[in-house]
Parts: structure tokens; sequence; C-alpha cells
């Protein structure tokens, strides 16, 4: 038995524990009432990493969400690695389709069910766990340092501004981020491509406070309708986004990534059905799912706000409609232009009778990976130890805007989870599977000592 | 002085103070937990009534929501008025928007300000005033029976199944009902249509659970831009409503009615900027705003629930979304008709990849009075006297549910009320003007009066 697989058959009651008591922090840092929650993660992450021998352990850039920094034992002359994770979660809404409390970590059929299971509190306490473990004797093979936020979920702002202005924080021989699936179940991949994200809300206003739909239904205009019909025309029925220019800037994947991609576990009517749980896929015709998620972009609605909602019949003229919407962003996009193409197509579509406002939340840039330096080598030979095949190459079509700024000093940024495509993440009942996890800690605790054996540079 | 004025005058302060007292009870119908505060309303109405000589009182159908009954002193060969009205109210939200508490009636500037002032407490409790007045001496000049419910704002189920029962309780010679405006101060209005309901809620289910936008964004099926696309092609930005067959059984208003509907005072600036607060009208092209809201059906989106609404920003793809409209009907529109109308056209217009279904919450036949009876030309005589102008002809773009059961007895039902254009009914800051309310109390009792001398016909 490997000192990995023996620290975790030592060790396997008190890190689940540990990682419960992480999950049981309601640290959500979309909603401003959980700032208090955020920081007591933040906190509870520091601690943990002080007792396992960090130093210059720091809470940075914010009172209520700040960036965790810690530096692992000080090994002269080894490569470095920086671990990048979030301690913030999604909201758990809505609350009434989960199974056991979203905060209340719950193990059920060999997953561990909670919000934040593997997004991301899961994946990145796996790698503080391979650290523990190949620290045992108090050397690590390599330094590490860990770089850890509390605003992934909303827009990574103090880590944005941390990196601008420490730049030398992201100086490493490679970044490892754990914070995505496996391809499919046995099959790790390394991710190449990630969306990027231009969040709004766009604000219709018609009237200076709701009428009754009775008195005044016929020539008073409702605010709902405006923005039903904004919509309507801002993306076809075909998928097709109606934003002048928006397509201009995407670039098609290689031929040999699209090969790659062709060559993918990828069974259609089982990802429908089991994963999508559609009757029918939609989305641009010509191109294959993997395409449409990984390689083009999408504008999405997420609610509608205003007019009367609750439980009854209220005949209300609503005076206020506000979508909440995105766009994920691929490669060469960038969201700065894409806020303004958006602003403009809305102002184009606005009906005279309205005031109609565009909101940007928060946006990230795509971000393309280029594969060729040795860690990658080295992370692929640690998944092929671990889980007896080596990784795949894909993208993702979700965003993490921080990455773009992690590899800005040319460290090579790994895009390697140890989640699994039916965790639910951003979903109610999210879970992480324990084998994954434990598998993890041994992905991961090899990586770092391939990494002090294979890679001799000094920084 | 006339005894009416001789009555108001000795009783001002009293009277005020008991239409107070009726305004304190918060009895909203649409909210269970309001409950016992209807029944408490029902009581208070039924008490008052007694004190003033009635008899025959009963609160029927409802243990909650009782009808009140009641019977003014027999007077053998006079004519009977039924009056109908209502004791229970709309909620009061947004509560922030109260200038006042909603149920602690408040004087400014000659109103009263409360929830259910004009709508329809303060209209209902002039007539019970007016028959007051009138049976000073233990004799009133007609047959009065009072039929005040308690759910008019959400659905009148008890008075209609009282009146499926026992539909005796509408024999009259004719029935006044006070919840409606003078067209505008200084023009009292008979209103001789009403327009009807169809309220509905249309949820669209795209997957078996919200989904990650970015990992599923381009594959799965966005519950909100499916329902956002159905809504679209429900009703065009002109106006116009897609529903096959729903214009056919419109019927247009006759020449004369239209031609007395162009003499009213109505300055369509004004009504624009101060009692509609739009920057433009909007609606059917062709047709006057009276006709809009009179004589046309509309099709209104009160709000759409599902997916992510809250502070902050959640990157989701909605599972499921679900619109509450409704559609107001006029003469010769059924509600049973028009909600088969409605549930062909949704699913005509479903994508086949999404589940679409109709849920109808209830609904209101349009009403057509024929204003040729006598008792019309005796409330035109008792506004003329009290206002100094007769009544005009109009029609309301609201809906009363009950109105056609009172009138299926061959009653004529004089739809005469008392508010004002801008007694903001089911919004904040809700008002009766006190001069109204007074001379409402003058033209009811002479109305009784003149029923008693002009109409000689037993029952």
């Amino acid at each position: 038995m490997d000192t990995l697989t023996d620290f975790i058959d030592r060790n396997r009651e008190r890190i689940l524990e540990e990682l419960k008591s992480f999950l049981r922090i309601p640290s959500i840092s979309t909603t401003p009432a959980h700032a208090a929650d955020c920081r007591k993660a933040a906190q509870w992450v520091a601690d943990h990493l002080a007792a396992l021998g960090c130093r210059q352990i720091e809470l940075l850039g914010s009172d209520t969400h700040p960036v965790v920094w810690a530096e692992g034992p000080k090994r002269d002359g080894r490569p470095t690695v920086l671990v990048y994770g979030h301690y913030d979660v999604q909201p758990p809404d809505p609350l009434e389709l989960w199974e056991s409390p979203p905060f209340e970590p719950t193990e059920r059929n060999g997953d561990l069910v909670a919000r934040g299971a593997t997004d991301d509190k899961g994946q990145v306490f796996a790698i503080v766990k391979a650290f523990e473990a190949v620290s045992s004797n108090g050397e690590p093979p390599v330094n590490v340092r860990f770089l850890i936020e509390g605003q992934e979920e909303s827009g990574s702002m103090v880590l944005f501004d941390l990196l601008e202005r420490e730049p030398h924080r992201v100086e490493a021989d490679a970044v490892l981020v754990s914070d995505m699936p496996y391809f499919a179940p046995g099959w790790p991949s390394v991710e190449t491509g990630l969306r990027g994200l231009c969040y709004a809300e766009i604000e219709v206003r018609t009237l200076k406070s709701d009428l009754h739909s009775g008195l005044y239904g016929g020539v008073a205009p409702n605010a709902h309708e405006t923005l039903v019909h904004l919509l309507a025309r801002l993306k076809s029925p075909d998928g097709r986004i109606n934003i002048p220019g928006l397509y201009q800037a995407v670039k098609r994947p290689s031929k040999k990534e699209l090969e790659g991609w062709k060559k993918l576990p990828f069974n259609e009517r089982k990802y429908l059905r089991e994963e999508v749980g559609a009757k029918a896929l939609t989305g641009l015709k010509g191109y294959s799912p993997l395409e449409r998620t990984w390689a083009l972009p999408t504008f999405e609605i997420h609610g509608i706000a205003g007019g009367f909602t609750a439980e009854g019949a209220k005949t209300v003229i609503p005076a206020v409609a506000t979508a909440k919407v995105s766009l994920r962003l691929v490669p060469n996009q960038r969201y700065r232009t894409v806020q303004r193409q958006l602003a403009a197509a809305v102002k184009r579509l606005a009906p005279k009778y309205a005031t109609v406002t565009v909101r940007f939340v928060h946006g990230a840039d795509p971000v393309l990976v280029d594969t060729s330096a040795k860690p990658f080598e080295l992370i692929d030979r640690a998944f092929r130890e671990v889980e007896g095949r080596g990784v795949v190459f894909t993208r993702s079509g979700g965003s993490i805007p921080i990455v773009p700024a992690l590899g800005k000093r040319r460290a090579p940024v790994i895009l390697a989870g140890i989640g699994l495509p039916d965790d639910r993440l951003h979903a109610p009942n999210e879970k992480i599977n324990l084998n994954q996890f434990w598998k993890g800690i041994r992905v991961f605790g090899r990586f770092f000592e391939l990494m002090g054996t294979e890679l001799h540079r000094s920084r």
C-alpha cells in the first residue's frame, strides 16, 4: 500500500468530519446576508491550513469575502505549485427540492450531499488533504501556495483587485485548479477551455406604478409584456442570438481538437436522458452538443422579477419587469465588448413608450489553455497511476472568471477536477462522490510528488 | 333643507366614526390568515343592520366568509330594492407605499384613506346610511334587502353557491350596486357593461431540474425562454391577441353607445399623464382608449415565477417557468369558451420538447345592461337632484363576477357608484372622497324615496 492510500485509510473518518464542518458554513457569496458566513468560511480555511503547518497565512482584500493566502513549508530548490480554489457557494434555492438540508452534509449512496460539495469546497479540500498527506514528515515535495477565494460565484472582484496590485502572487511552476468534473466516470480530463460570462439585468419600466388590469387593460403598457417581446427578439427559437456583432470574434476549435472530441465516450441519448433530463436537446443546428456547450456562445434567461407571482390571483398590470440574463462567451470574445453589444441590441429593441436599462453584474473572459508544458504530462501520469487511465483534453461550458489572471505570469494553469458530470452543481442536492474525493487526494498527492521529482526548477 | 341633508348634518360625526370602525377590520378575503377578520366584518355588518331595524338577519354559506342577508321593515305594496355590496378588501401590499397604515382610516385633504375606503366598504356603507335616513320613522319607502358578501375580491364562490341554491334571493324590482367610480368628478355614471375575466396560470417545464447555465447552456431547453416565446406569440406588440376564435364573439358597442362615449369629458393627455402614468398609451390601433378598455378583450401578464429572481446573480437554466395571465372579456364572450380557446392556443404554440399546462384559476362572464327599465330613470333623477347633473352611460373595464347572477330573475341591475377615478382601489393609499360619500347617502336616499313614490309594484 502506498503512502497516500495508507494516509487515507488511517484518517478517513476525521477527514470526512472536517469536510462536513467546512460544508456546514452557508458561505453564499451572492447574497449580502451571508457575508458573515463567508468570513467564517475563510477563517475556517486559514485555521485549517495553519494547523497543517502553513505559514504566511493572510486574509486579504476584504473583511467579508477575503482571499485566503497560505504557504506550505519552504523547500528551496523545489518547484512551486499554486493551488487555486474557492470557499464560497451558490445559493441553495429552490430549497424545497433538497432531500436533506443544503448545509447539513448527508451521506447517501456513496455521495456526500450538500451545497458546495463539489463546487468547490469538496474539490479544493481534496487538494488540501493531498498536501497534508505528502507533508506528513514536515517536508512536502514542492513549495505549495494556496489562494482560496470567496467570490468565485459572484465575480471574484476581491481577487481580481489583489492580483492587479500584487501580480507576483501567481508566480509558480504550475497552477492547480480542481473545480470541474471528469468527462465521464473513469475518464479524468484536463480542461483546455472555459467559457466566459456576461451577466446582466434588463429592467423595463412602463408605468409610474402598477395598475388595475381591468380598468386599464387595453391602454396601459405592461412591463412584462414589453420585456417578453424584447427577450423573444434577443434570441430566436432556433437558438441564434440576435445581438449584432456577437458571433464575429468566435474562433472555431482546431480540426485536431474537434477530432479529439469525437473520440470521447459521449452518448447523446444517455446524456439527454440522464444528465440533461429533457425531452430533446435544443440549440444551434449543425453543431454537436459538445461544440454547442464548449465552443459557442449562449444567452440564457435566469428569472424574471416584478408583478405578482405569489399564491392566488392578483389582477395587476406590472409597472416594472426585470430579467436576469447571461451570455456565455467563447474564445476570442471579450466580455467588455459583449457588454457593449448587448446594451446596444437592447436599446435598439426597446419600444419608445418604455424605459429600458441594462445593468451589468459581472463578467469573465473565456480561457484557452496551451497544454504543452511539462506539468500537464505529470498530472496525466498521476491520473494514470490512480485511475488507470490518463486524461482526455476537453473543455467546459462553465466559467471561472479568475483563470485568465492566474495564468498571467505564464504558469501553466491545470484545470483538472475530480467531480462527476452528475454532481448537480448550482442545483438542489449537489453532491460529491466520496470515491472520487478519496481518489482525488491520491491524484493530487501524486502530482505534488511528481512535480517534486520530475520538475527541478527553482524560482 | 331636505330630510336627507338634515339627517347627515345631525349625524355626520357618528356616521364617520361608524365607517372608520368598519374600515379598521382587515377583512382581506384573498389571504387565509385573515379569515377571522372577514367573519368579524360580516358580524359587524349584520349587527349594524339589526340596529337599524332590519329583520331576517342571516350569515349564510360559510363560517369564515359568510354572505350577510338582511331585510328592512316590511312595506306591503311597495317595490323591493336589493342592495349588493361586499365587506371584503384587497391585500394592502406593498405596505411600504402607504402614507398611513391601511387599516387605520385617516382623514387627509377631504379624503378618508384606508384599504376598502372606496372598494367597497365606503360605498356600500353610504347605501346603508341612506336606508337609515329614509327609515327614521320606522317606515322606509320601499322594501330593502341587503346581500353583502365577503369574497368579491376572491371569486364570490360562497355567494355563487347560495344563489344557485336559493335563486329567489335576487327577486327584486331593482338591484342597486355602488362599487364603482363616477366617470369624472361631477359626472355620475351608470355602468352598462363590465368586462369578464379568464385568469390562468401557464406552466412550462423543460427539464427535470434546474441546470448550470455554463455546463448545459447551448443544449438544455430553458423554461423561461420557452415561455417567453410562447407569450410573445400569444399577443403581438400591436396589441392583437393571437388566440384563434377569440374575437369572433366580440360584439361592437352600438353606434348610439359609441356616440355617447364621444361626448364624455375625456382628455387623453390628462388621462395618460395623471391616471395611467405612462409615456404613451398602447393597444389596438383604430379604437379609442374608452373602447379599448371597455369593449375589447385584453390579455395581460401579471407575473412570471420560476428560476432565480432574488438579489445577486445565479447562473441557472430554469426547469419550470409559470406565468400568471388573464384575459378581460367583453360581450358576448363567455369565459368557459375563452378557457378552451386559450388552452388550445397554448397547446398549438408549445414546442415538442416542453410540457406546457394551463390551469384556470377563476373566471367571470362579461355584463351588458339594458337600461330601458324605469329604475334607471329614477337613479338618473336622484343624481340630477343631488349632483346637478344626471348620469352618463359608461362601461367599466373591470369585472364584478357576481353581477350576471344578480340579474338572473330579471331585476334591473343598477351599477351606480360614488367613487372617483383617482380612488386608488387595489393600490396603496386607497381613499374615498368624503364629499362623494355624503352626496352618495343623499343620492341613494332619494333613489329609495323615488322608487317608493314612482314605482308602485307589489311582489
